[in-house]
């Protein structure tokens, strides 16, 4: 069985709700490693990973910010600062891509998570996607909506969604 | 990366509506084949897979037997000869992976498949299902139901949608 190409696994990843950037999430951290053990193993060469951050556009732009009154650069500051710290999180991503030897790419876009996700499959038409998930129950869902049923439904190629482990489950299951 | 125990893939595997057993349906098949192409590719012995057909029981036992009157033999008969045929169904898949070399398990269980199939997931823990689907549009999932989604929604692991190829549908969709 002749495999020319590496399969190319697009793995949306985002910021941990607790620890902020660059932390990764709890489920995207465990959608990362279990991608790594479960399916790319020490086929290294076999696969390559596409990390996507989908950064959400800040409401309140100048939450963190002294200055009441914004000039435009002032929204292009804030801009930059987003997209630097977006990168520290792919950083941690890329870092242990490096050292495991598997092959990546990894880039920030900003929008809506759920159709930043979707769009990028269509253009990047990766093999599979790979989602981390809360794994909330339905009335938790309800509340906070899910980007990986959003993907499993819409996403043009073959979606898995991996919950986090019991064990790393914060005492709010909402938190990530 | 160590990778000590094979990583176990349940495959859920049907028979051609269209072909009739022992004919795998066109989904069953494409999700085999994209599991071995885009998974395992040359790294045969990091896993194992499981193939599941669940057999739904047939409404009208007897569509395809002469007698008109049945003793309780005549059900065992007709057992016996249904599950003959999902073992042949299976033939195909075990066949194909001792082509390629990778270790298998398969094995026939009655009932609806999509509670077959989450049941047999709890009792068999995989770390990962893999489904085959015909991508109904919404209008004629209605009709048809889809064990895919359903999967999705209640087995206990990672779940992968596999759909046919475009150039794979037959002339009406809900056939495979």
């Amino acid at each position: 069985m002749e495999s020319p190409e590496p399969t190319r696994i697009m793995v949306a990843v985002n910021e941990s709700s607790l620890k902020g950037y660059p932390h990764p999430s709890i489920s995207s951290r465990s959608a990362f490693i279990w991608t790594i053990e479960k399916i790319v193993q020490t086929n290294v060469t076999g696969f390559k990973l596409l990390f996507l951050h989908a950064q959400v556009p800040d409401e309140d732009c100048f939450d963190d910010m002294d200055s009441i009154y914004a000039s435009p650069q002032d929204f292009n500051d804030m801009n930059e600062k987003d997209k630097i710290r977006g990168i520290h999180l792919l950083e941690y991503f890329v870092g242990r891509c490096h050292e495991i030897g598997i092959s990546c790419e990894a880039w920030v876009k900003k929008g809506d998570p759920k159709e930043v996700i979707c769009s990028e499959v269509k253009r990047i038409q990766p093999d599979l996607l790979v989602v981390g998930s809360r794994g909330l129950g339905p009335f938790q869902r309800v509340f906070v909506g899910t980007v990986s049923e959003f993907c499993v439904k819409h996403a043009e190629c073959p979606v898995i969604t991996i919950k986090r482990k019991v064990d790393d489950v914060p005492q709010d299951p909402v938190d990530d």
